[in-house]
């Protein structure tokens, strides 16, 4: 599982004011703390900032990088905003994200040319926002044959088949681990990553839903999520997970989890 | 999810003295306990007493009967057992359970046709217990199309693919979630149950892989488990994945759960 830590965004409210006041040791402490709970990335998102949002992007990346060791997952809508970020970070950076829209796949494609970096994918184009699974094989069918056709490694695409509230339309989870099944069975080797949360946005006791969710998609073939890595139970549940879907020889990891305490039940 | 409520078992040890004293008020209150929590079965077994099994069982039918509406699950590799529990049964009780093993079959069809019983049908025949995916598929099959063949309804048939230990074969969670999918494809309507906690069997901090693997299962096709229904996080988590999988419109059960304080992060 590659795990997206998420809290490092300014639409939560103690980030915001930590972000628009260049307030280091606050990000630098949050960075850390999802790095050590085993986030793979850490994601880096000021998008609520809007004009200075390039600007604040740069300083989030320098000043993260200064403290952990994992690559970050750069995120934002804004191009200029991506590219400022890109040219800030070392190593290889996750780029979050491309879209089929036309535009921005032509903005966005380059930059990760450049940098050598892996981009997540959001299945929409021109036509908006997925329905069911149908529209989200077509749009992620549709970007990975682009991408790849444009030098991007399998390996390097993140697929994010968009999640949608499940309070809002209750087939909603299977028309997204249908998609999910279908793509991994199609493109072998693209990893599938998601924005977790979304699924349990506007119902009660959110963190279950979430828990649930990412164990129902994990068996589909999710190999990544956005996520909080601070959540010990969901973490717990994802390398239990692992461990139950053959990818951890003779149970090691699981074993070893356990033995340092940081399994919860 | 229809969950099979696995605590009166005398291979338990504070159950065994209970049903060989025959207290009925200790067991009567485990049988409550469990139906309060939801169970949908109340599983009664006690195949460690050998030889008194059969009397045994007759009491425990009796004695839980009194006390919950919800029907049993005779569970006895006993067929004199199964027998005098099914003669003491009030309503349509499920039996656990029939194989493949020629002597087997023949002695449990015709109880099952009599007391017009659901019945767990163990994915195991003359050729012993299953390895592989395509084992339990093999065996399930056969059993399938000769319970149908013998007028039994496919909505009466539970499948048990024997779960075994992760533990002692790290791609066991896999041959068991791929023969699941291919059984609830092939077979419409069938029902898939399981002994869950036996995944976790020899390793640390079961309950977590058994949340995990229930959850796995549930994404295949698995509607049914025999487990322990005052678990509150699994119970939680299998109310939210009947949610997250389509089987609840608007959502309804979860936020219903949600208000009445039953569902636990």
């Amino acid at each position: 599982m590659i795990v997206i830590g998420e809290l490092i965004n300014t639409s939560r409210d103690e980030v915001e004011p930590a972000v628009k006041e260049r307030d280091a040791e606050f990000i630098q402490k949050l960075a850390k703390e999802q790095e050590e709970a085993g986030a793979d990335y850490i994601d880096v998102n000021c998008g609520t900032l809007i004009k200075e949002e390039p600007e604040a992007l740069e300083w989030l990346v320098t000043t993260v990088q200064e403290v952990v060791d994992v690559p970050l997952c750069i995120d934002s809508p804004n191009p200029e905003a991506l590219k400022r970020g890109l040219e800030a970070h070392e190593g290889k950076a996750l780029v979050n994200s491309i879209t089929g829209e036309g535009d921005r796949y032509d903005e966005i494609l380059p930059m990760i040319q450049e940098h050598d970096a892996a981009v997540v994918a959001l299945v929409m184009d021109d036509s908006g926002m997925p329905n069911d699974a149908d529209d989200r094989i077509r749009v992620a069918s549709e970007l990975i044959d682009n991408l790849t056709a444009d030098g991007i490694a399998l390996d390097d695409i993140y697929v994010d088949p968009i999640i949608q509230p499940i309070g809002t339309d209750d087939g909603m989870g299977m028309h997204i681990l249908n998609a999910i099944d279908e793509i991994t069975n199609k493109y072998e080797g693209v990893h599938i990553t998601c924005g977790l949360s979304n699924i349990s946005h506007g119902l009660p006791k959110r963190q279950l839903l979430n828990q649930a969710y990412l164990v129902l998609a994990m068996s589909r073939g999710l190999d990544s999520a956005i996520m909080d890595p601070l959540d010990d139970k969901i973490m717990s549940l994802a390398t239990a997970s692992d461990t139950l879907l053959g990818n951890d020889t003779y149970c090691a990891n699981y074993i070893k989890a356990a033995k340092s305490d940081k399994l919860t039940i």
